[in-house]
């Protein structure tokens, strides 16, 4: 078996155990850096009630909180899922150099989940999606903005 | 200064406190549920040494905590930026009834933050994505999706 095979294994591994043990949703992910796993992650949602706690979201800011980095540079994620459009979003601000996926999104429409749905949502102008954001004009938002801009001191992400 | 307005202009005042207090990026939001804000948020990628910090997260997850829920249903998101693509994701998930937003990802773009390029990476084929995304084929990773199926006492979400 090669060496992207093994890895996505140890997070498909532990996308079953997670069903098995009632802990949530049929997802797992890992973390690997110079062939290392450095952190898991699995489906958190109903157990912790927090929508955003994906398998992949878990294990980036798990590996983030060990490598003390908002920035997962030189990293591979594997996950049992392709990861739906929140945790591709992470992934392209981690910005780990790559990600090896088992089931796709298609797969996941077919027991429920709504990934699929939520890529052809993004995909909407904002106000004809079916949550809707609109736009408010004339604010002062652009403020923060010019701040940020002009402040000296900031640390980039 | 109608409702809307009034309360944007809460999510923005965290945005502009956040860059003067040296705590991370420009953005804030807050959660509102029956005319009442029930959570804030402000980005705190840098501080927290999490990618996924972005004000919006921080305020969805905190409204969760708060309703112990994993649903925002009758909520209302108001964020002084338009949200990135891992926070639309996000709010998918959540399932607030809509989102109000001050700046633009075009805004966004300006002061070099990346929303705009990662809605345009995602729409690309996951393999021909900057950050690429493989899907290995002849795995277990189904197994893990026969059981959830299979499972009657599982939690929905």
């Amino acid at each position: 078996m090669d060496n992207h095979k093994k890895f996505l294994q140890e997070a498909i591994n532990l996308s079953i155990t997670n069903v098995k043990e009632g802990k949530g949703g049929p997802f797992g992910a890992i973390i690997v850096k110079n062939n290392e796993i450095i952190a898991h992650g699995t489906n958190q949602v109903t157990m912790t009630n927090d929508p955003t706690a994906h398998a992949e979201i878990v294990a980036l800011r798990n590996a983030c909180k060990i490598l003390q980095d908002f920035q997962l540079t030189d990293c591979i994620l594997y996950t049992s899922c392709e990861p739906c459009p929140m945790c591709m979003g992470a992934i392209f601000w981690a910005r780990p150099k790559s990600v090896y996926f088992g089931n796709t999104r298609e797969d996941a429409a077919k027991i429920g989940f709504d990934d699929s749905f939520i890529y052809e949502q993004l995909a909407l102008d904002p106000v004809k999606r079916l949550i809707p954001s609109y736009h408010l004009k004339n604010t002062h938002a652009q403020e923060a903005f010019d701040l940020w801009r002009e402040t000296t001191t900031k640390i980039l992400y």
